[in-house]
């Protein structure tokens, strides 16, 4: 299968993109491919899709149903409550509508933790894109849930080869707090031997290292270290209330660190570091985290706020630029889950959106890649495509309506 | 001309609501008014439209231009070069994209300030929108400048009057370090006398407090009561760099205060003081500023920032929730613009927006507002109606091809 994109928009000048199967093969003026489809990209750019770093795909069905509330009697009276009651079958309908926002909004690919891992691989599945899941991991320290949790990743990590290529097995324990040292030594070595990510929550909030300098005498990514977890496979999330010591530890082990500026600020957890992680040279991506402490999977709503919140808390307007956002959102996004997408060239993914260049939000059109993070919204993404394949044309998404009729169904269900 | 809405949600329930003139006539279930045009409101909600009480509406065609700058190289080597080539017919076509973009996001009234008065206002007489229309006074304490601008004021307020009962007119001393102590008072004056706001940007940046401390021994809030600008009838923007007795001289003289949070963090501007103010009980609505320093005009994108911004500086989850962004998104901007709408209410101005419920964004639905607040974009907008005139319907305005090609044209001409 082959689809022809002509007269598009790229870095500002008009050229063909060809894709073969799901790769990006020519970029150029003029190209001829007679079996083909033909997209007509007058009027629009093409732009690498966003990776959405870190999520809880399902939480959709969460959305605004516990909001403004202190972090642990959200947690605790309203979230987990309901998620203890989530089947399948619901973490198959959550993850649809969150895979149907995440194309509406640009976004191809997402890092993901959550129970139930079978119901979001079907969801990701069918509704094409790109993912990295991973099933949460916790133990509390009790040896019976460690076992019955290793032997469930062990089991779901076979299974999760049924899915296809689009579908990556993440390791997930959810953070120090929650999974004992044993547990964690478990995951670094299993995902050593199997060549797996780890996907985990590292200090999002001050309480957390309270906790962990009270029982270790260390701070969390200094008794990480020492317990031997990190590397360049892990995936930290949050990653708040860090010391310039813990950045440097992150960045001498090459982890990759996932900023999530919404539901840190709705959260109110505290203040990310940007500039301190710049400097430290720590890798650096963009995540929405789950739509009860957001409320929506928007990347590019998570570029600006990533580079409000920066400016603000460093008093400096020309701290992380629109391009630094961008990177951000797509190609940090994309090498932190050693996968071939966020840029657009050859031999690459072909992963990308095409914006309507006539959108009033893009209007008069000095900088994209400013417009994009600083003044678009969903409604100037025409198309979506994901390893090849078209997802979405014209704003409109296959079978959306019912995507959202069994969602909506939730909300009598769950109130 | 009346329009009758049937079965649209309304607080949570099913009504019928029969707009006649300008005004919600009437608000019951069943409804008949043979000769209203009938709308179908089935499957959405009923709101209020947004009021947006800080911007310079025609800096959409700055969009872009310069961002990511240090706030005085931002201003004196990109922005105002570009503004001192502006003509009055570029002022129009700016205002007119300006306009588009806020009806396809859902608000219906604006309070601006900018040069080339007509340019605006033709452009919102044409596009249906309510707003509040002040030129910019500067005269940096030159007297000859100050005659031309008072004279300039009394003319066009004159000329004002020859627009429809929609566009008022105000008075737009720009700050106190670009106004000279008598220009104030003079504007103080002629506002009493002729019943008028006035629209002034107050304590934005730590070098206008600064620079107020060395040449007056006064805070801005406190020289300005001092010289008797202050007063019900004042609408001031950003005020960010304020003390507790400040904020108390702003409750007492009923300031009407509008906080722009998008625009303060994206040139570092400062914290507002969110809890203080309210604490201090001073009223409070949400302003974009113009595209130059946002880069767009969505009401949704401001509440949700406000929230944010408000939980991250108070390091508190339910400040500012989002019933109260809300408000000072609606209802609290149309009261101190001293306008009868900003509420669905029989006997209000009909200025309201219908809002998809079907959209994903507001999917499952267990709170409208917070969905709006937190997840909404301006694909969730259906209908538009403002002083009873339907604005767009399906996400559709009436030429809005045109608006945006001639919007369009000023890449070339300001690059």
């Amino acid at each position: 299968m082959a689809t022809l994109i002509k007269e598009i928009q790229l870095d500002g000048r008009t050229t063909d993109v060809l894709i073969e199967g799901n790769r990006f093969q020519q970029i150029d003026a003029n190209l001829q491919a007679p079996e083909a489809m033909v997209l007509d990209g007058r009027g629009m750019a093409i732009l690498p899709s966003f990776v959405n770093m870190h999520t809880h795909a399902s939480m959709t069905l969460l959305r605004s149903y516990a909001d403004d509330l202190e972090l642990h009697d959200w947690l605790e009276n309203h979230i987990w409550p309901l998620e203890s009651r989530m089947t399948e079958e619901d973490i198959y309908h959550g993850a649809r509508l969150a895979c149907l926002e995440m194309i509406k909004s640009g976004t191809t690919c997402f890092n993901d933790m959550y129970w139930l891992f079978h119901g979001t691989a079907r969801a990701v599945e069918e509704m094409g894109l790109r993912a990295m899941l991973s099933s949460v991991f916790i133990d509390f320290s009790d040896e019976a849930k460690a076992r019955e949790q290793r032997d469930s990743t062990e089991r779901l990590f076979g299974e999760s080869q049924r899915y296809s290529d689009r579908i990556g097995f993440a390791l997930g324990p959810h953070a120090l707090y929650t999974v004992s040292k044993e547990s964690l030594q478990w995951v670094k070595k299993f995902a050593a031997e199997n060549n797996l990510l780890i996907h985990i929550h590292v200090s999002e909030t001050e309480k957390e290292v309270q906790d962990c300098l009270a029982r270790y005498g260390l701070r969390p990514v200094q008794w990480l270290e020492k317990i031997g977890l990190l590397g360049p496979n892990v995936i930290a999330a949050h990653v708040i209330h860090v010391t310039e010591e813990e950045m440097g530890i992150l960045a001498r082990n090459d982890v990759k660190v996932v900023h999530n500026p919404v539901s840190n600020m709705k959260l109110a957890a505290g203040s990310f570091p940007f500039r301190r992680m710049q400097a430290a040279g720590v890798q650096m991506s963009l995540g929405t985290d789950g739509c009860s402490s957001n409320n929506n999977l928007s990347m590019m709503e998570e570029m600006k706020v990533a580079a409000l919140h920066a400016k603000l808390i460093h008093n400096d307007p020309t701290v992380l630029p629109a391009h630094t956002a961008f990177e951000m959102a797509t190609v940090n996004g994309a090498r932190a889950l050693g996968l071939d997408c966020g840029e657009i060239a050859v031999g690459k993914l072909a992963d990308c959106i095409l914006v309507d260049l006539a959108n009033h939000r893009l209007v008069p059109g000095y900088r994209l890649e400013d417009d994009i993070v600083y003044s678009a919204d969903s409604s100037c993404v025409d198309t979506v495509i994901c390893d090849g394949k078209i997802l979405m044309r014209g704003g409109r998404v296959d079978r959306e309506e019912e995507i959202v009729d069994e969602a909506r169904a939730y909300k009598k269900k769950f109130q």
